[in-house]
């Protein structure tokens, strides 16, 4: 059969970093590789209480096909939590906010489309982005996010700047005050849109992050959420807000896509955020998180000690971000880390460009604080194992070039 | 802010349809339109049991991030349950079908990519594919399904032909054994791969329609299925089946869509059916569907009797296909049957290029008999006046003509 594929598939490749990843799943690795939430923060017991009420109440509306745009009262309790007013007909259910960035190239991403990103970005981001055929733009970027004078540079004919500003994936930054307060005024100087999205921003652990860029200019926002981490991912649950004038275009695309995110977990997750669930059982997650990310960082100053690695110390999400040391390459860093019994993400896939090979992402929400300890130490000891290997080649080049 | 819309965006158009529908969901009309499972055919308490045993036994694992592909377990009674030898592998969960439609697109569409469709089609198929912009062609069909020569003729440089053999959706026909092999025959020839759309095929009446397409030539097809319409569209979920080659790129596009369908319904769904609950409980939707049918059919015989109408006798699925008489026209005949109290879906946005305005669509399986006898009165009232107006106006045409 003459089976064609479209030009963008012709493009997609397996991941060579998914296939190595495979791997970890073997029993004995510890992963701190994935953006799996903690499943000990799952509240099971408060779902099947909800799945129970759900089904005894409103079965046949449960499991009916339904709008679109979302079951009325979770698009109003969206609307209620978020800290700017929003009319919850802005707000679209989504299946996993992932969605929410597949429909935003739909609508707003021609070929060669000019689409500017962080430096690094979420890959899932790249992916969703990809199938349009876009051209992605890296921002230079430091630890409090996009750098003003290169957005401002780069602004003319984008289609909008994809901005993850509290506890970002993959770095763990966080976008400050005053770098929010000047994107902001560049963005709207400029007309540039911002896609803003922002599913660890409760995950905050000494204090709440600044207010969202979409609260200072809704207009020029589309703003992306997510239940994923504060309830559980496996419900497939996110949503969007979008202006008035681009909400009918989403939605169009959404029809197009999956009809409507399912009608049985909206009612499940509407039914359990009643009565102040989430401020209850978020302080909860962010405890744990808490804990955890010290472990990785007392593990890491304890373990990486006159490595000349560096690495930051994230104030709340899921990602701790690492540089190794001159000549390391955490792509062939990860078997050898692999072999030691720990997993982690090497940095390159994150960067629309060039990316910076030293760089690698942990995670710090799916191990225990006991076997993050356990894991930093392995991946310090292949860090000494490359580090050797280098030495090593380093001298055997000296003798050869000697020896000529 | 300069919102610029893709030129995909530009196009959509919010159907004006879909607006003279909202009307129809206020209480007092009989709703003809939707293609909506009867709520009373869903398996609320089997439901309520597997989602407690689901979250009390594998809640963690329900509730995470989960692999692109799909719950193990699900793909494999998807495999075990098809009428042709089928690798587990070669299994993808959608979030419905109607994803499915959106991830063949996305792999196999290119702008301008020719794609041969039905006349008419499913509008939700039309809708998946827009976004990518190819052009949809018409292939000739009758009541038996397309048309072999047609067919023939329009295959060159085509990506592939949609076809809905069971029950199709709008028109409720079914393809024959004949046609089928002369288009498996006709497509294996011109090397022409073909997506087999299978919502319906298990809600037959007297007889199981014939083997699927893809059962003919597994190689040269792409099958999707659903769990709609015999359990319950709320969970959204769906499955296709394609070739080795293929379906790697189908899994990318599906991770870059929504990084996978809910976990916690792929397994509620899989436990619902196990120990053969399908095998008892679609017969009773098969029962329920088939009076609603009859229901119909001895409706329409009554009702219409001299009106010029002409329907078919779907013998399956959910919907039936009528032919308004000589110089009516179903979009203007919408709102005059609302205002009698009965809704339906005109014909002609189902047709990839010009329709046949004096088609629309009935649904038999949402109403209940009685309400279905009701409806049908109401819209041969619709016919009656439309026929009424039209002879007035002639009349009036007539005289204006003899006065000049």
């Amino acid at each position: 059969m003459n089976w064609k594929l479209a030009a963008r598939a012709e493009k997609m490749n397996p991941s060579v970093i998914r296939e190595i990843l495979k791997v970890t799943e073997r029993p004995g690795i510890i992963s701190l590789a994935g953006g799996l939430p903690s499943p000990k923060t799952f509240p099971i017991s408060a779902f099947a209480e909800a799945c129970a009420e759900v089904l005894h109440k409103d079965g046949q509306a449960a499991l009916q096909y339904a709008a679109s745009e979302g079951y009325g009262p979770l698009r109003e309790a969206v609307a209620a939590m978020l800290p700017w007013p929003v009319d919850p007909a802005q707000v679209l259910i989504t299946t996993g906010s992932q969605q929410g960035l597949d429909l935003i190239a739909k609508v707003l991403l021609d070929p060669a489309s000019r689409v500017l990103v962080e430096t690094p970005t979420y890959l899932g981001a790249l992916q969703a982005f990809s199938p349009m055929e876009p051209e992605a733009v890296s921002v230079a970027s430091d630890d409090e996010g996009v750098l003003v004078d290169d957005l401002k540079a780069k602004a003319k004919d984008a289609r909008f700047v994809y901005l993850l500003p509290n506890f970002q994936n993959p770095t763990g930054r966080t976008m400050t005050e005053s770098r929010r307060a000047a994107v902001s005024a560049a963005t709207a100087e400029a007309g540039l849109p911002i896609v803003e999205d922002n599913p660890y921003g409760d995950l905050w652990f000494d204090e709440a992050p600044p207010l969202p860029l979409t609260a200072r200019n809704p207009d020029g926002c589309i703003y992306l959420g997510s239940f994923s981490k504060v309830l559980a991912p496996g419900l497939r649950l996110g949503f969007l807000v979008a202006p008035k004038g681009i909400f009918p275009k989403l939605l169009q695309a959404k029809q197009a896509a999956d009809l409507h995110s399912p009608s049985f977990n909206q009612r499940m997750v509407s039914e359990v955020m009643k009565e102040g669930f989430l401020g209850r059982h978020v302080p909860t997650i962010r405890a744990l998180y808490k804990r955890q990310r010290d472990a990785m960082l007392a593990a890491l100053e304890r373990e990486m000690q006159g490595l000349g690695v560096s690495f930051n110390k994230p104030a709340g999400g899921m990602f701790l971000w690492l540089r190794l040391p001159e000549g390391l390459d955490a792509v062939a860093l990860l078997p050898e880390a692999v072999e030691r019994g720990v997993a982690f993400v090497p940095g390159t896939p994150f960067y629309a460009g060039a990316g910076d090979p030293r760089t690698l992402r942990l995670s710090f929400v799916t191990a225990s604080a006991e076997e993050i300890g356990t894991a930093i130490a392995a991946l310090a000891d292949a860090v000494r194992e490359q580090l050797a290997h280098r030495a090593a080649a380093e001298v055997q080049r000296q003798l050869a070039a000697s020896a000529a």
